[in-house]
C-alpha cells in the first residue's frame, strides 16, 4: 500500500511546483523533520516566497514514521500528514505549516537540485551515508548550513561537526546557525535572534536572506567556529545552573555560575581553536542562549531534579530522570560533558586548572561529588602581576607589535643616518 | 538626652579599640549604612580581622535616625542599635554584624585617619559637603572605592560619578566595585562575585584584600570606567526585561532583549568613553548583574506592573507603582534612563539610530508608546560589506599596524640594499 501511494504521488511530487526559471537560482532543502527542523522549514518557506531568487517550495526530509494525528484517528505516515494536513503533530503540534513545505522521506530525492541544504538532525544521527545521499542529489554549487549542536572528539582533541561535514561533503561550504531558539516560540513568530557563522564572506548575505525575518533576526559573523562552539558547550553550563536551582541558591550565585561558565566556554574555545573571536560570545548564540537554557530548558530541569534527589539521599541515575521528565527525549548534555572533559583531562595540569567549573560540574554529575563542590571553586587570581607591566593597548599583542615596530623604525633611522654620514665622508674625501 | 548619650560614649567610642600599631597600615571606613553599605561593612570586617595589615575595626558612617527594632519596643538611634545590638534592623534585618563594625554618625570622625574609604550612598545623596568632610578626616595617602551606581550629565555628555569624586576629593585615587550583588544574599555569605575596577594598577591587590572572601570573589580589572558604566546602564535593560514579562514574552524574546541591551550598553560606553574594554562586559559587573536584575529586582517588578496596567488600559504613573510595590524605596532607573537619553538625543541622527532599544524603552516608559514598540526594532544590518575587505586579524587596527609595519620593513630593506650597492660602487671606483 505504502509503496503504491508514494509512486502514485510521484507525478505531483515535491518538485512539480518548481518551474525551471532562470531567476529562481536557489532551491532550499531542510534535512531533519524534528521540532527545530520543522520550525526552520516554516520560517524559510516565508522567505522563499518573499524573495525572487528562491524557488518557493522547501523540501523537508524526515525519517518517516506512522503517527496518530489525534487520539482516536488512524495512524498515518508523518510525511503524508505534512503534505496533506500541513502539520507535524508529533514534533511541532498545533502549528500550521505553509503549503510550500513538502515532506519527502527519500533523502537523495529531497536534496535533488538543492543549492541550499540545511541540516537539522540530532548529533548522534549524523552519519556518512547521509552526506553521501545529499551529495548525490544536490546541485554542484550547493551550500550547506548546519544547525547541529555537538562536538566530536578525535585523538583527545575537540573536532567540529561542521569540519566533519566539510570533509564528508567533499569540501562544500558549511555555515552554522545557532542562537536562543526554542522551536515552539520561533514557530509562533515570537521575536527572537540567531547567529549565523560563516567562514566564506560571500555566503553571509545569502544565508541571511534564507533565515532572516521580521521576528527572527539573523546576525552574521565571520566566525563559524565560535558560533558552533557556543552551541556545543552551552548545555554544560545549563547543567550547572540546574544544580544551583537544586541547591536553592540565590540569584547572585546562579548568575555567577553562568558567568564563570561563559568564561570557561571562551577559554576552551580559544585554547583549542585560537582563531575564535571574543565578540562572538556576545551574540545570540553565546550570552542569550546561555540565559535561555539556564533559566528554562530540559537540561536544567533534569539537573535540578538530580540534585534534589541527591540531597534527599535518593541518588537517581540520569537515565531514570530522562525517562521520567523528558517524555522519551534524550539528554544530549551528558555525552557532551564527557567529550569535553576527555579533551580537558589530557591537558597538562596547569591547563586543567583553568577549567574549575567544568571539572566541578563533571564531578557532581558522574563522580558522586556533593553539589556544593561547584561553589568551592579555587579563588581566581584575578590580579596577575603581568598586567602591571606593559599597559600599552591593554598589554595584548598590539603592544608587542607596536614596540617591535618602533624598534624597526629606530633601526632604519640609524641606518639612514649612517648611510648619509658615509656619503658625506666619501663626498668630502672625493673633494 | 541624645547629646549626653553620645558624649558619655566618647571614651569607649569608635577608635578605642584601634591600637596605634605600625603593622596596621590600613583603616577602613564605610560611608553609608543602607542595606548594601551594611552588608559590605560586614564583609570587610571579616577581612580586616584576617589580614595583618588592617586595623580590625571598620567604622560605618550613617545618617542617624530613630528606629524601632521590633513592633513593641521603644525607638532607638540606629547607630546605637548597631554598636550595642550589632544589627541594622531597618536596612538589613536579621543579620548579625561583627562587633568590629562600629557606627559613627559624624562623618569627619568616622573617616578620621582612614586610609581606605568605601562610599556606598545612593547617587542622589552625594554632595560636595560629604567629600569635604571625608577629606578633612582621612589620612593623606587615602584611597577611595565607590559603590555608587549612577551617571552625571554635564553639557549633554555622560560624566562618571567617580570623576566627580576624584575632583571633589582633590585627586585622591577612586576605584569602583560593582557586580551581581543582592545585599541580603551577600550578607548571608552566599557565593557571589564582584568586579573591582581601578585605573591605578598598584591599588588592585589592596582592594582585593579588603573585599575578597571565600564566598565573595573579587576580580580586579584595570578599567574603572567600564565597570562603573556597567553598573550605571544596567537598570535600563532590566526595565526592558520587565516590559517583556509584562507582555508575557517567551524566553527567547527576553534573552534577545537582554542581549541587545548589553550590546547597546557596550556601544554607549565605547562611544562616550572610547577606552572602555570589551572584556569588562563579561565580568560580574556586566553579564552577571544584567541577568540578576533582569530576572529579579525592583526595576523589573515595577516595569512588569507598568505594562500590565497599560495593557489593561489603566495607565499607572511610575510614582504610584513605586509607592505600591517598593515599600517607600525609590526607583533610580527612571532618572538614569532620562539622563542616558539626554546624552543620546543630542547626537547626530546616524548615531542615535545605533540605540534602538534604549530609545524604545524610553518611549514606552515616558511617551506612552505601546510596549510592543520594543519588539519592533529596526532590522540590524549585521552584514556590513566592510567585513569582506581587509580580513587580516579581524580587520581591526592590528591589521593596519601590521601592513604599515611590513611597509616599513620593506622600505628599510630597500634602503639597506641601496646602501650596500653604493658602498660596493665606491669600493670598486676606489680600486
Amino acid at each position: 500500500e505504502r509503496a503504491g501511494e508514494r509512486e502514485g504521488e510521484g507525478e505531483r511530487g515535491p518538485f512539480s511546483s518548481m518551474s525551471i526559471n532562470s531567476r529562481k537560482v536557489h532551491r532550499v532543502c531542510v534535512v531533519g523533520g524534528g521540532s527545530w527542523g520543522t520550525a526552520v522549514a516554516k520560517l524559510v518557506a516565508a522567505n522563499t516566497l518573499r524573495h525572487a531568487e528562491f524557488c518557493p517550495t522547501v523540501t523537508l526530509w524526515l525519517h518517516d514514521e506512522k503517527v496518530k494525528p489525534s487520539r482516536f484517528s488512524e495512524a498515518r505516515w508523518l510525511s503524508d500528514l505534512i503534505n496533506t494536513e500541513h502539520t507535524n503533530p508529533k514534533y511541532l503540534p498545533g502549528v500550521r505549516l505553509p503549503d510550500t513545505v513538502i515532506a519527502e522521506p527519500d533523502l537523495a530525492k529531497a536534496a535533488s537540485q538543492a543549492t541550499l541544504v540545511i541540516i537539522a538532525v540530532p548529533h548522534h544521527y549524523l552519519h556518512t551515508a547521509m552526506f553521501t545521499k545529499i551529495l548525490s542529489g544536490c546541485a554542484p554549487n550547493c551550500r550547506v548550513c548546519s544547525l547541529v549542536k555537538g562536538l566530536d572528539v578525535v585523538d583527545g582533541r575537540p573536532s567540529l561537526v561542521s569540519d566533519r561535514m566539510r570533509r564528508d561533503l567533499l569540501g562544500l561550504d558549511v555555515a552554522v546557525l545557532m542562537g536562543a531558539n526554542i522551536a515552539e516560540e520561533v514557530a509562533a513568530s515570537q521575536f527572537s535572534e540567531a547567529t549565523l557563522g560563516t567562514n566564506v564572506a560571500e555566503d553571509g548575505p545569502i544565508w541571511q536572506r534564507v533565515f532572516n525575518t521580521e521576528n527572527f533576526r539573523v546576525n552574521v559573523v565571520l566566525d563559524a567556529t565560535g558560533v558552533e562552539l557556543c552551541g556545543a558547550l552551552k548545555p554544560i553550563i545549563s547543567l550547572g545552573a540546574g544544580f544551583c536551582d537544586g541547591m536553592d541558591c540565590g540569584a547572585n550565585t546562579k548568575a555567577s555560575i553562568i558567568r564563570i561558565g561563559l568564561e570557561e566556554m571562551m577559554r576552551f574555545s580559544k585554547l583549542f581553536f585560537p582563531r575564535t573571536r571574543t565578540r562572538t560570545f556576545f551574540e545570540s548564540c553565546g550570552v542569550a542562549e546561555l540565559i535561555v537554557s539556564s533559566y528554562g530548558g530540559r537540561t536544567r530541569l533534569c539537573a535540578e531534579a538530580f540534585v534534589r534527589a541527591t540531597r534527599a539521599r535518593k541518588t537517581r541515575s540520569w537515565e531514570s530522570l530522562e525517562a521520567e521528565l523528558l517524555n522519551g527525549q534524550k539528554l544530549p548534555t551528558m555525552e557532551r560533558l564527557q567529550e569535553v572533559m576527555e579533551c580537558i583531562r589530557v591537558l597538562p595540569p596547569r591547563q586543567v586548572a583553568r577549567f574549575p567549573l567544568f571539572s566541578a560540574i563533571y564531578s557532581v554529575a558522574f563522580r558522586g561529588a556533593p553539589p556544593e563542590r561547584m561553589l568551592k571553586l579555587p579563588e581566581r587570581v584575578a590580579w596577575r602581576r603581568k598586567t602591571q607591566g606593559l599597559q600599552l593597548f591593554g598589554g595584548g599583542p598590539l603592544a608587542w607589535i607596536t614596540i617591535f615596530f618602533i624598534a624597526v623604525v629606530m633601526a632604519s633611522t640609524v641606518l639612514l643616518l649612517v648611510f648619509l654620514a658615509e656619503r658625506r665622508r666619501i663626498a668630502s674625501s672625493e673633494q
